[in-house]
C-alpha cells in the first residue's frame, strides 16, 4: 500500500483549498472568524451522516460529501437563512486512500461553488468503526426573521416544494424491498434523490416574505407536518392525492400498495414544508415558481390539538404504518 | 434489557435541559439562532473525540462529555474569545443505556454552569462502531481582535499557562509504558489531567491585552510552538528547565529518561502557549496570576526561519524523538 499523508498533509492537500472565506485563515490557524453583518442573526445547524445509517459505505465519496453538506444547507434554507459556511469533522475508517479523499473533497468543492459556502474549519480523526461525517453549518437571516415551526394558524395553506417520496423509494430500491422493481431513468432518478438531496436555497427569500412556519422534510412528510402542528398548537390535513410525485414515484405508488406509506412517512426528502396564509397563497406559489422552486398546495391548517390527518381520495382519513421515519 | 427511549425522548430527557440559551428554542425547532452583539466577531471551532483515540470507551461518561466540550473551549479561550455555545453531534454505539446518557448529560450540565455556555443544537445517531463526540463551539471576541498564530516577533517572551506534560504522562500511566509507575495522589493528578483538560477561559482577556500570538497546546508544546514560529516567520527557543511541571510530572522526569520527551512533545495539555513583547512580560504574568491562571516564562522568539529548538540545562539543543503528537 502506498504511504498515506498524515493529518497536516491531508488538510493541506484536500481541505485547505475549500477554505475560501478569508475568515477561515486557509485552515492555518486554530479557529476561524466570521464577521456577522449588522442587523443579521446567525442561524446554526449540526447534522451528521454515518455509514450504514444514512448512506452505504461504498457510495461515491463525492456523493457522501454532498449529502453531508446538503442535509445541513437544507435546514438553513427552510428557515429562511442564507448559508455562509460550515465546519467539518470526519472520523475516517482505516481503509481510506487518497483517491477516496480526493473525490470526497471534490464533491465538497463542487457544492461550495453551487451553494456559495466556504469550509471554515474542522477536524479529521481515525474512526472507531465506519465513516462519520459531522457538519455544523451556519447562515444568516435578517434580525428576528428566522422562520419557526410555531406560527401556523388555522386557515393557512400547507405547501411543499418539489416532489415527495423519491428518496425513501430510492432507498427501498437499494434495499430490494419493493414488490416490483423499477428500472431505467425513473429508477435512476429515485436513487439519485436518495444520495443527492437538493437544498432549496432559492426558496428561502420567498419563505421569509410569506411563510408562517416551515421546515425541511427529513423525518417524513406526515411526521414533520406533525412537528409544525404541535409547535403551533393547531391541527392539520394533508390531501394524499395532492402530494406531488415524480413520474417514478407515481408508477410505484400505482403498482405497490406499500409505496404510498414510504412517500408520506419515509423521510430524507429535503423538500420544504411550509404554511402560508390563504390570502398570500397564490402569490407565494407564483414567486416560488419564479425562483425556480415550484411548490404545491397539499393541505390546510385547522383548529385543534390532534395530530394532523392524511385524507384519501374519498376524503376519509388514511392510516399509515409509520408516522415518521426515525434515524436513530 | 429495559426498553430505551427513541431519539425524540432522548433529546427531551437529556439534551433539552442543556439548551439554556433562548436562541436554542429548547431544541424544539430545526435550527438555533444566535444574535451577535454589535462590534464583535464570531469565533468558530470544531473538534471531535473518538473512543480508543482520545479516550477509553469505559471512561466515565461525564468525563468523556467534559473532554469533548473542553477541548473546544480551550481553543476559543486561547484565541482571546469568550465561549457562547456549542452544537453536539453524537454517534452512539449500540450498547448505550440510560444511565450512561444521564451521566454524560450531567457532565455537560456541570461544565455549562462552570464555563457559561449553552447547548444550541445537534444530532444523535447510531454509530458505525465506537462512540464519537463531535462538538462545534462558538464564541465572541471584540471585532478584529482574535489572536492569531502569526504575530510573534523576535524578542518576544514565550509563556505557557499551568503545567505541561501531565496529560501525556497520565496517558502513559494508563497504557503502562513508563519504567516506574507512580501511585497515589501524584498519579491521580496526571490521570485526571488526561481526562479533564482545564480550558483557561480566565486568561482570554489578559491575552487580548498582551499576546502577539497564542494557541492551546494540543499537539505538544514543541510542535505547537513550531506552528507559531512558522506562521510568524520567526525562530524560537524553549528552555527545557523552565517548562513548568507538576510534582507528579517532576518525579517522573527525574526517574524516567523517556518522560521528558512526553512532556515536551506529548500533547493534550490544553494549556495556553503565547508570545508577549518583553516590555509587557511582567505585567502579563502579573495579570495572568491575578486572573487565577499563572503563566511561566519558558523561552524567547528569535530571528530566523528554522524550527524552534529546545535548550537543555547546559544551553545545548536537546533532540526529541517526536516533535509533535499526532492524533490521526
Amino acid at each position: 500500500m502506498a504511504e498515506r499523508p498524515g493529518e497536516f498533509e491531508l488538510i493541506e492537500r484536500y481541505f485547505r483549498p475549500l477554505a475560501s472565506d478569508p475568515g477561515a485563515f486557509g485552515l492555518t490557524d486554530d479557529v476561524a472568524v466570521y464577521v456577522p453583518p449588522p442587523g443579521e442573526d446567525l442561524v446554526l445547524k449540526a447534522d451528521q451522516i454515518v455509514a450504514g445509517v444514512h448512506f452505504f459505505a461504498g457510495d461515491p465519496p463525492s456523493a457522501i460529501a454532498s449529502k453531508g453538506l446538503r442535509v445541513n444547507l437544507s435546514d438553513l434554507a427552510s428557515k429562511g437563512a442564507t448559508p455562509v459556511g460550515y465546519l467539518l469533522s470526519m472520523a475516517l475508517p482505516d481503509d481510506w486512500n487518497e483517491d477516496w479523499l480526493r473525490d470526497f473533497s471534490a464533491g465538497l468543492a463542487a457544492d461550495q461553488a453551487l451553494f456559495g459556502v466556504s469550509l471554515f474549519g474542522g477536524d479529521t480523526t481515525r474512526a472507531a468503526g465506519g465513516l462519520t461525517v459531522s457538519i455544523a453549518a451556519f447562515g444568516r437571516v435578517p434580525a428576528g426573521s428566522v422562520i419557526r415551526r410555531a406560527g401556523a394558524a388555522p386557515g393557512d395553506v400547507v405547501f411543499v416544494s418539489g416532489t415527495i417520496g423519491d428518496s425513501a423509494l430510492g432507498l427501498r430500491i437499494r434495499l430490494g424491498t419493493l414488490d416490483s422493481m423499477p428500472a431505467g431513468k425513473a429508477a435512476d432518478h429515485l436513487l439519485d434523490r436518495y444520495l443527492l438531496p437538493q437544498p432549496r436555497l432559492a426558496l428561502a427569500p420567498v419563505l421569509l416574505r410569506f411563510a408562517t412556519s416551515s421546515l425541511d422534510v427529513s423525518d417524513g412528510l406526515v411526521g414533520d407536518f406533525a412537528h409544525i402542528c404541535r409547535a403551533s398548537g393547531v391541527g392539520g390535513e394533508i390531501d394524499a392525492d395532492a402530494v406531488p410525485l415524480s413520474a417514478g414515484a407515481r408508477a410505484l405508488v400505482d403498482s405497490d400498495k406499500s409505496a404510498l406509506a414510504s412517500v408520506l412517512a419515509g423521510g430524507d426528502d429535503y423538500e420544504i414544508l411550509s404554511t402560508v396564509p390563504e390570502a398570500d397563497a397564490e402569490r407565494f406559489a407564483a414567486e416560488a415558481a419564479e425562483a425556480g422552486v415550484p411548490v404545491t398546495r397539499i393541505g390546510r391548517v385547522v383548529e385543534g390539538k390532534a395530530p394532523p390527518v392524511v385524507l384519501g381520495v374519498n376524503g376519509q382519513p388514511l392510516s399509515l404504518d409509520a408516522a415518521s421515519h426515525v434515524h436513530f
